[in-house]
Parts: structure tokens; C-alpha cells; sequence
């Protein structure tokens, strides 16, 4: 523990900063919303033992606590502007940690454009604690609650690989069967996508202009497809064959059936599900091709009540024990 | 633990949630300056077992947690906005400690007007930990680091009173003789004074107008001094007689001369240490006067290196052991 809190922050922090965040040397950061826009803010809270692995590689936990964040700010169609960062380190950390956290976090920090305008550090005597605050411009907010009757409903990438991947890294007896049938590619596919979620702002701009409603994928496409059609009173008939899998996802998928409660109800996607009319889903598949982002059309909203039906391919009705992550 | 995640943001976050949350029911918060001005923003965080004592009251921790953010929007001169809360809640919380401070924080985002417009709530298998991310707004900023020599330097309300109850608290032996030696309602007001700082918004108004820099006191006032200045390349010759104490914090010293040492280098204070010109410096104190908020007139900035120099009444130097409070 050779750093005070000052070192700390002037070594690993302020090279990373943006303009806005003063140099860290102020009680706050400056920040205007580019001209017509306004500003679009989230914060997402990830806890050691809880979100991720204590013993995760430094920057792969920085990484994920800056682009949880980010992929709030692509669902919302916003530009990244600067992030916040609190961060309670635990009794034991080194010097070498910090400053392979501080990498990774300004490595992503300038791939996404996102500078690190200020925050706080203290001690905790429990577990790692990131708490990312990110901030975005946007002339408009892409809702997630404007979803109508009738509007076609995607989703972005794939869909459970992480979920999948998090199975890899318990290691439990019942998955051992699977997990040792998947070949080395597509495990460390898997595992990366537990480890590092991919923030879609590629999709911002087919977002902005086409989308009516979206949300990213964070607790489990089930539950979040059933949160976002419920605020507008709809549901959905989802066809499991049209979920977008993975080559990884889908090997695992035929070696292990039940597996398919995982990928429709485990967490971490970090993809984006988003709804267009009919008249604007052409464009806005198009716009999503032009960004290089795959994005496969789902399904339909309706009237009714209740969660999505997830139909398999003999007709019945899935029933997730669980269909998203909860916390309590 | 009869609450979901999602119940327990609609029954217990959602009444105090300000528009711009959207009924906390999106991915993120909408928010834009005032016109014409820009948005300050401000992150700290705050760890049971390290900020604040584990069995504090439910309220009480919700309103520090809120309370020492707007401080830093007080010394930044700006007008709060809103804020995001990011809770991580340890295993046993009850419904009723949740609603309680839910309680505490709605209450406080009303009397401060400054609205909960997102954030997050996870688990943690460790100590209860609360991040606030508090947004102001404002037409400019007034910073930290703008001291110039001949400023005069001024402490708003009392110093010290927070550390010593702090010490009241801990109930150290070698500080039974003073505690026992106080009366009720000065251990209960140093002890309020450490549970629960009092931001001094009322301030804006005279420092946005006459300040030429401000910051908040939230590690101690020596080594907060010490930093300001230093941004500068300032120093300044303090006459400890002129520090601003409470009447509890004079008994206490007047007990135990060394406590002299908590008062000037202990944490918590949450007060406004600023500098005005002195051609400003009588707008300064009047328009704090007006606003009802204690300005003492404590030194005056100097060119120099090195801390400043705290003189004790027979002319002596003040040595602290630590001028601030430091985590690590």
C-alpha cells in the first residue's frame, strides 16, 4: 500500500481523464450535452463474488463495470460523454492490481470515447465494489416503455453465450458432461463473452432512427422481453427457433437440451432487444447491417397480458423456472 | 427478503423519484442544464464499518449518503438537479430498514429539491455500501483551483465538530475524560453532527457571485487547506484563534488542548473553504450573512510552498501527526 489516495489518483486515474473531469483535482466535473441534445445518465454497481470473479483479471473487471454502462447508453441510442467511477477496494489490494485496472478501464475508455470525468475511492472491508455513473448526448432518449401493438421485436449478436459461460466458470458436476463435449474455441468464446460484454453503440445511430422502444439485455432476455412488453400492457408469441445463438451456444444447446432455460433466463447478454413498426424495421435492419451488427427479427408485440410464450419446436410452451436474474 | 428487485424500486424507490427518472422504469435518466448553464457532476461513496457505523440509522446513512454529494455541489456553487443512487444492500436487510431509508433519502431529495432520477441496487456479501452520484446545474462552475495570492480565505459554520464525534462514537478510553466532562446536549450535538453533515447550499448564491475558489471540507480542514493551495502554488499563515468552533467543540478543547489536533486534521466536516479576493471579500460576507450561513475570516493566500502554517496562541507552530483523513 505504498499510494495515498492522492498518488493513487494522480498515477493510475488522471492520465485517463477527460477534460471535463478537471484532472481530478476538483470536488466535480463539467459537463454540457452537445447543442439540441440532452443528457442520458446510468449507473450499474458490480460486487465481486456477485457480478463477477475476485480473482477475474483486473482489467477484464474494469472493462465490464465501464461497458455494463455502455450498453445502458446504446440501448438509449445515446453518445458515451464521460463516466464517473467509484471504487471500493478491498484490504489487500496491490499497487500492480490498480494499475492493470486503470489499463484496462483507459483502454476501453478511449476505444469507446467515454473519458473519465471524476469519482471516488475508498476502502471497503468487504468485497471489490465498481460503480460506474457513464453519461450520454442524444437528441432523444430511446424509451424503454413505447413498445406498440403490432411493432416487430429484435434482438442484437446472440443471445445466453454468457450465461453459458458463467456455467463454465462454476464448474459445477451436472455440467461437466457439455462443457467437456464443447471444443477449446468455442469454451474460450463463452467464457469471454461472461467476461467482457461487447456495448452495442454501433447500434446507435439505426436505434435513434428507426427503433420505437429499446432496452439492453441484462437479467435474462425472457424476463427483459416480458418487463418491456408489460410497460405498454402487450406480450408476445416467440418462436425459440428464431433466437439468435451462437455457434458455441448452440453445440452446447444440442449436447444439453435443458440448457435452453440458461439461455432464455440467465443474465448478462448485454445485447439490445428493441421494438420498430413494421414501416421502419426494413430501415432499421439495413441501418443495423451498415453498423455491423447482427440483428435478428424475434418476433411480434401484441395485446394481452402475461409474459412472452416461448413456443418450441413441437408446439409446446416452455416454462422457465426462472426467467431473469434477480438480485433478492 | 420478501421483495424482488423490481418490487422493491416501485414500492420503495419510485415515490421519490423525480421526473427525469421516467418512474426509474427505463435504462437510464434524462436530465438537461438549466438554460445557459452546465451540469456538475459529483460522485462519492460511502462504506459501512468505514464512513459510517453499521447500526446508524437507516435514514440517516440514506441522508449522509446524499448529503455529503450536494456539499460538493455547495462548494461548486450549483443548484441540484438530481441524483442516482447505486445500493449494495449486505445480506439481512429487512423491508423495514429498506423502507426507513428509502424515508430518510425522500425526505432529504425534498427538502434539498433534488430528486432520485435512477441507479442500481445489488446484493453485496459484504458491508452495506451506498454511491450517490449527485448532478447540479449551474452557470459556471466555481473551482477548486483558482486561489490567487492575497485572497482572503473563509470557513463556513463550525470545524472539527463532526471528529470529535466521531471520537464520541469510538468510546476510546483515552478520551472518556472529556466526553464525560461535556454535557448532554453537547455530546448530542457533536454526535449530530457527525451522523448527519449539513450541506451548505444556502451558500450558492454569495460564492457563485464573490468566490474565486471553493471545496467542500470533507477530509479534514488542515490537509483540504493544504490541497487548495497547493493547486496554486499558495501557502498562508492560519492563527488557530481564528478558526470557527462550535461551542461543544471549544469545551472539548478547553478539556483536551490535544484535541486540537482531531479539530484541524479530522474528517466529516462538510463545510465550504473558499477564497475571494479582497475587493470581494465584504460582498462575500454579507451575502452569507444574508443567506443566514456562519463565513469566518480565517487567513489570507500567500505565495509559498508547503502546507500552512497553523499558529498556536504563544506564536508556536502546529505540528499535526495527519492533516487529513486518507484511506489507504
Amino acid at each position: 500500500m505504498a499510494l495515498s489516495e492522492d498518488d493513487l489518483i494522480a498515477s493510475c486515474f488522471a492520465p485517463i481523464a477527460g477534460e471535463a473531469g478537471l484532472g481530478l483535482k476538483d470536488d466535480a466535473a463539467l459537463l454540457a450535452p452537445r447543442p439540441g441534445e440532452t443528457l442520458v445518465l446510468t449507473k450499474d454497481m458490480i460486487v465481486a463474488g456477485v457480478h463477477f470473479f475476485p480473482d477475474d483479471p483486473p482489467d477484464a473487471i474494469a472493462r465490464k463495470a465501464l461497458r455494463v454502462n455502455l450498453s445502458d447508453l446504446a440501448a438509449k441510442a445515446a453518445e458515451p460523454q464521460g463516466f464517473l467511477l467509484g471504487l471500493a477496494l478491498p484490504d489487500g489490494w496491490s499497487e500492480a492490481w490498480l494499475r492493470a485496472f486503470a489499463d484496462g478501464l483507459g483502454e476501453d475508455s478511449r476505444r469507446y470515447r467515454c473519458p473519465l470525468i471524476g469519482g471516488d475511492t475508498v476502502r471497503t472491508p468487504g468485497p471489490l465494489t465498481v460503480c460506474v455513473t457513464a453519461i450520454g448526448s442524444a437528441p432523444h432518449m430511446v424509451r424503454r416503455g413505447a413498445v406498440a401493438a403490432g411493432d416487430l421485436l429484435f434482438v442484437s449478436g446472440s443471445i445466453g453465450d454468457a450465461a453459458l459461460g458463467l456455467l463454465l466458470r462454476l464448474e459445477r458436476l451436472q455440467d461437466r458432461g457439455w462443457i467437456d463435449a464443447l471444443d477449446a474455441d468455442e469454451r474460450a468464446f463463452l467464457a469471454e463473452r461472461y467476461l467482457l460484454p461487447r456495448p452495442r453503440l454501433d447500434l446507435r445511430q439505426a436505434l435513434r432512427a428507426n427503433a420505437s422502444a429499446a432496452m439492453d439485455i441484462s437479467d435474462g432476455f425472457a424476463g427483459d422481453l416480458a418487463k418491456m412488453l408489460a410497460l405498454t400492457g402487450l406480450t408476445a408469441q416467440i418462436a425459440l427457433a428464431d433466437l439468435p445463438l451462437s455457434r458455441a451456444a448452440r453445440r452446447a444447446l444440442e449436447l444439453e437440451p435443458r440448457l435452453i432455460e440458461t439461455i432464455c433466463g440467465g443474465g448478462d447478454d448485454y445485447e439490445i432487444l428493441c421494438a420498430a413498426a413494421p414501416e421502419r424495421s426494413g430501415a432499421l435492419a439495413a441501418a443495423a447491417r451498415e453498423a455491423g451488427v447482427a440483428l435478428a427479427l424475434i418476433g411480434r408485440a401484441e395485446p394481452g397480458a402475461g409474459p412472452p410464450q416461448l413456443r418450441q419446436q413441437d408446439g409446446s410452451c416452455l416454462e422457465l423456472a426462472r426467467a431473469s436474474y434477480g438480485h433478492f
